[in-house]
């Protein structure tokens, strides 16, 4: 496991990959990896690419890799995929892969899934994020997909975040309304040819004149055709810039100071909720208390309290404070 | 709270409206009105309506509602909507509102955000399920956007759950491989009229044939257009002839019993977590391993197993079985 660390500092993709795996898997060495790297974390800068399905994310993040390449940065990927708990999948990964023409060693991908998480964008990615960052990558672009809560999750991996939308995503407008407006750093309004484009950057805009006339950071609205690579260099020009912003005050390191601490606790709540399934099935009494919920005998609420008040009951311990 | 559960159970809609709210704030009282209606629970049958924004859910969801009450069924509708941690927001239920012409008591129609929560579509929602269960609704139906993690979470709250596409969804059939498969119970193709819903119709009933070949229950593809009510009635026959299914076998009640135990999981972990947040900035030791995260002098992981394992500190009492 040091061997891998010490490969994975060294920059070797293969251990990069293995150590990836290793934390996808829940491996019980993950947090003495997750240790050892610590110190060499904290030089990459993350982007966030985040929309709809079909919105053209994989060509961007194609046409994005390609700038910080050009710009002399090496690149990590992360694409991460919606997926089936039965089924998995890995499909963003491998249209990034088919957009990126030629083989560039500085340039690492992994796809990832969401299958088993159950905390929208997974645990597991902020850790790969890490990963990346110690390998030496410069800047590492996440790709995620969605319109519900994995938008909000991505403001606990990326420095910046960008939110690329369509014309064509029928009420994106409401959907912005509801749930993107205050996770964007950058709008990208992408196939910046087709009807309405220009009318729903107007929209953009009005709206976040209307909510955000004091903000020291006003999201640009950027149109886009990723395909051609139009428009994508200004989108690249706008990241750097909103990086700069972040980077000339306190603003950076408080949102990742902010995102460490968050992690923490996700880490522990996940662990405790690992302990506690196998405490369920473990101890009698809770096993007892689990079947009369199943069996609709007992409400669960009422089960938890009790799970959690009886002092005999190992999950007592925590109790709340008086 | 008793006075509250009593008017609850005799349908009054206020009622229901404030214990819904009370289960939305977490309000203590919570347990103690879920254990009193719980024996009340039951009766209702779920209907999850899922798919991408623009999809036209909200008008699919009010010709059902339509169906339902012409087969003199009462509908409850509860519209799950995305929304900023900072913003809230409501639409959903509005637009279906609108839809809505008429203003029928047997209706009732709830707007609920996912704001706050960290676990996709927010275990509320599934109490908020057994409160329209126990104050008589016959039928509810739970409407949810995204097109990530909140589609599978709807299978933790539907009896039934129906996927709708619309044909512009640009890699809508990628996304279906990706995520959807096995969550579907009918699908729905919206607005038939336009140009590729015949092609995307075959395509799903193609990945359908190759990898359920055995299922004892084929997901019907069903064209509709929402707006003029075609297909509409099929869509409500097919939901109909899936719960069927499912009441004459036993598949029902295990469907529901796993859900029952999942949801008193989600509720203890839920809880575990809210402790654990109290402790951390509660213990001198445990506060000082969070500042050293967040300096980023410690990594998450190991900080996370000296918080665990450290006998003297609250959450070591959930030491893991040996």
């Amino acid at each position: 496991m040091l061997q891998l660390a010490e490969q994975l500092l060294n920059g070797e993709k293969r251990a990069l990959s293995r150590a990836i795996s290793l934390l996808e898997r829940g491996d019980a060495q993950a947090p003495a990896l997750m240790g050892r790297i610590h110190p060499h974390v904290g030089g990459a800068y993350t982007v966030g690419v985040t929309g709809p399905p079909g919105a053209g994310k994989s060509t961007l993040i194609a046409r994005l890799a390609e700038s910080f390449r050009g710009a002399g940065s090496s690149v990590g990927i992360l694409a991460v995929d919606p997926s089936s708990p039965y089924s998995g999948g890995a499909l963003l990964g491998d249209r990034i892969r088919m957009e990126l023409h030629y083989l560039d060693p500085n340039v690492f991908i992994r796809s990832m899934a969401t299958r088993g998480s159950h905390g929208g964008l997974p645990r597991v990615i902020k850790g790969a994020v890490r990963l990346l960052d110690a390998a030496g990558k410069d800047v590492i672009l996440v790709e995620t997909v969605g319109v519900g809560q994995t938008e909000l999750d991505i403001m606990g991996v990326a420095d910046t975040v960008a939110v690329v939308l369509v014309p064509e995503a029928g009420d994106a407008i409401q959907t912005l309304k509801a749930g993107l407006m205050e996770i964007a750093d950058v709008y990208v309004v992408n196939k910046a040819d087709r009807p309405g484009s220009q009318r729903m950057a107007a929209n953009i805009t009005a709206s976040l004149s209307m909510s955000g006339a004091n903000l020291p950071w006003t999201p640009p609205v950027l149109p886009t055709r990723a395909v051609t690579g139009e428009g994508c260099d200004a989108l690249f020009q706008q990241i750097l810039g909103h990086r700069d912003f972040l980077t000339q005050s306190s603003r950076l390191e408080e949102r990742r100071a902010r995102r460490r601490s968050q992690e923490l606790l996700e880490i522990l709540q996940e662990e405790l909720g690992r302990r506690l399934k196998e405490r369920v099935n473990d101890s009698p009494r809770l096993a007892q208390l689990m079947a009369r919920v199943r069996d609709s005998d007992l409400d669960p609420y009422s089960a938890a309290l009790e799970m959690l008040e009886d002092a005999s009951l190992p999950l007592a311990a925590l109790e709340p404070i008086p």
